[in-house]
């Protein structure tokens, strides 16, 4: 049975009816249908075929269910000791040369039962569908060791069959850090993730990306190549973190490779740049974690006038971005990164769902905008503009958060009423 | 009849149990005892009298309700198109000037019923209580004119008698703009407020604080000292904004009138931090709002050498903070102003009661620190650790919040159940 959702503005994110003076496509006064889990029509209300019943939601904004395109959401513990030792100037390198980092966090993960690990998780999407989430990548990356990662990722698969939660999008994080047992053998390490790990994640369908972390103090290119080619051997997509702390080449990897993203970018050179300006990589822009490690932003100028589509997710994790909130990103990407809100919005919606292979993708359901065909995927605001989405709220301003057509979250006081039919 | 609260660390901020090396006095194995909505007993767990129940929380930490020691939370409309021209380079008190800033909130607050007015409040206070904010100053200040100031008390009196929502502290913001409407006669309105609005309030008890926003497009020291002369004699206590853009003097008349705060203070210089050092007022730091106007930080370090009360508030405003989270503004002190974790936390509970006289005072009843006699505001954390609370979560991370012994907030999954009687 369709039902129709009104507001006073409707943020579509569709490119079809974007304009240079409103890329975000908004209908005012506009409405979407909804028939089994997916959108069937988005227009002007008064367009509305006679006889849908319509939940009118007012003077308020309504947008796509967020999509945040960069996670590390499954970890266990808490390293609070080692964020306040960063806070009081200590440097993030250096804290995990000495054990912190991602090996504390690992330690943790080891440690865990997988059904716990599934549990924190899974709280933790629901935090998220509060603030308007309804769709998020999520990292592997602490395992480490084989069969810790193997148990993260199986941990993000049950939890991906939650209908309830956000909908989740697995990456196998192959290359994140060299695990305390392999340290005397980091080429065997490499060699085990290329020939036998990223095959068997293919064959088992545990993951749709394979992603590593390219730095200075992280994997190497020519290491990550052998695990990137194994990764396309096995038909799965590619993401790349590339210059969080220095620039070793990454982007031109991700770019010769044809990877969905190259996410942080806070240290990339002319180079890299030419590299992404020729590809059509998307660049993942995380500015909490930069503002928990105090960086100056990514070259988003220069990124802008390459044409390189931006997307803003929130990099959740227990170290560097110890948040579980995309709107928070989207308000330092606008107040420290200098992008404008539409590209903040189009940056955790439409962007960042094709980065995640979930728009322009022949055969797949559209998510991230509001067109026919796409899930129903989309978020009532208790905002009566866009433009406040991204002011620094800090709590939920949600009103509803529906994926594909059922509620993942209401406030208090914002019971859904359809009208009666006619 | 009398419960136990029971958790790995109860953070009481108790002066008493404060040491140099834990200035938070935490408890480890905690308990607090709560009896007709006080706190009876705090100490280890293993102390607690035999007989009383014990709602045990785990490994948790337990902290006093949180209090938001400056905010501007009743206002109605809605300011995004003013941020998104700040967030691209517009000048805030360019945009005042142009009619935008406080007087635009004023039109709408004019415009507003004060029972929607109310509302309004109490929503935002609502969503304020699922961070662990029990206590909440509210200043007038919108209505400019005198009916709109009475409206603004009447509906802050009306919220205050709400015992679902914090606990309200109101504060009559007497200077904050002249209204459009007297900008002819800026004499005639001050003393309008001075001779008029000010005993009036005191009168009717619709305020305990009197606040005047001093900065060089706002109101001179003369002009201040009138109405705070005002409020003395109507046995009112100050609260002075100072310094947001330019020093003019507040800060030294501040200290001069025994102010209960001197509030922003981004800008002051040797003399003003010399009146401070030599006063008891405390200083409240509003590091969202310099977030959003991209200034540099106040001199917390002197402040802190001066032996300044430093506070910390989300001065929750819809232009300069449009936020409703006091959490994320302790991570902006801890990131940006270089405050401990501690001096954070202590600027939201016991410092910030202290500076509301709602600790420290004879006669009343204490708030924001966990001590026999004082209020049993609390707040249990899904967090191991106080650490963890100044990270920039962006979402509520509280399990239970509780005002006077009841429950304001409770998150999913965490009903509180206590343990049977022995």
């Amino acid at each position: 049975m369709s039902v129709a959702h009104a507001a006073r503005r409707v943020v579509t994110c569709d490119p079809a009816r974007a304009t240079q003076a409103d890329p975000l496509g908004v209908v005012e006064d506009g409405a979407i249908v909804v028939l089994l889990g997916r959108v069937t029509w988005v227009g002007p209300r008064g367009d509305l075929a006679p006889g849908v019943p319509v939940v009118d939601h007012g003077d308020v904004v309504l947008t796509p269910g967020l999509v945040d395109a960069h996670t590390h959401a499954c970890w266990s513990g808490s390293r609070h000791a080692e964020y306040a030792v960063r806070m009081a100037g200590g440097n993030y390198e250096a804290i995990a040369k000495a054990g912190g980092g991602i090996v504390s966090t690992h330690k943790s993960v080891v440690g865990c039962d997988a059904g716990v690990l599934a549990q924190e998780l899974a709280a933790r999407l629901a935090r998220m569908a509060t603030l308007g989430v309804t769709t998020v990548e999520v990292k592997s990356g602490y395992g480490l060791v084989p069969d810790a990662e193997r148990k993260q990722l199986h941990a993000i698969r049950d939890v991906a069959r939650n209908a309830s939660l956000p909908h989740v999008v697995p990456t196998f994080l192959a290359l994140h850090a060299i695990p305390p047992v392999s340290r005397q053998d980091r080429e065997g390490y490499v060699r085990h993730v290329e020939t036998v790990l990223v095959p068997e994640v293919a064959r088992d369908g545990l993951a749709e990306f394979v992603d590593a972390y390219v730095d200075r103090d992280a994997f190497q290119v020519a290491e990550a190549r052998r695990v990137f080619e194994a990764a396309k051997r096995g038909g799965l997509g590619i993401r790349v973190h590339v210059g969080q702390f220095a620039d070793i080449g990454g982007a031109e990897l991700a770019a010769e490779l044809g990877a969905a993203s190259v996410d942080h970018l806070e240290h990339v050179g002319p180079s890299g740049m030419f590299a992404l300006t020729a590809s059509k990589t998307r660049a993942i822009l995380l500015p909490t974690a930069s503002f928990t490690l105090a960086q100056t932003p990514p070259p988003v100028a220069s990124l802008r006038d390459a044409g390189v589509e931006l997307v803003v997710a929130s990099d959740a994790n227990p170290g560097t971005a110890p948040t579980e909130s995309l709107p928070l990103a989207l308000a330092f990407a606008v107040r420290a990164y200098g992008l404008t809100p539409a590209e903040a919005i189009l940056g955790a919606t439409r962007h960042a769902a094709a980065s995640l292979h979930r728009f322009g993708v022949s055969g797949g359901v559209p998510r991230g905008a509001l067109i026919a065909g796409a899930a129903a995927d989309f978020v009532v605001w208790d905002l009566p503009h866009e433009l406040a989405i991204v002011q620094p709220w800090g709590v939920s301003r949600t009103r509803l958060v529906v994926r594909e057509g059922q509620v993942l979250h209401q406030a208090h006081g914002h019971n859904v009423q359809t009208s009666p039919r006619t």
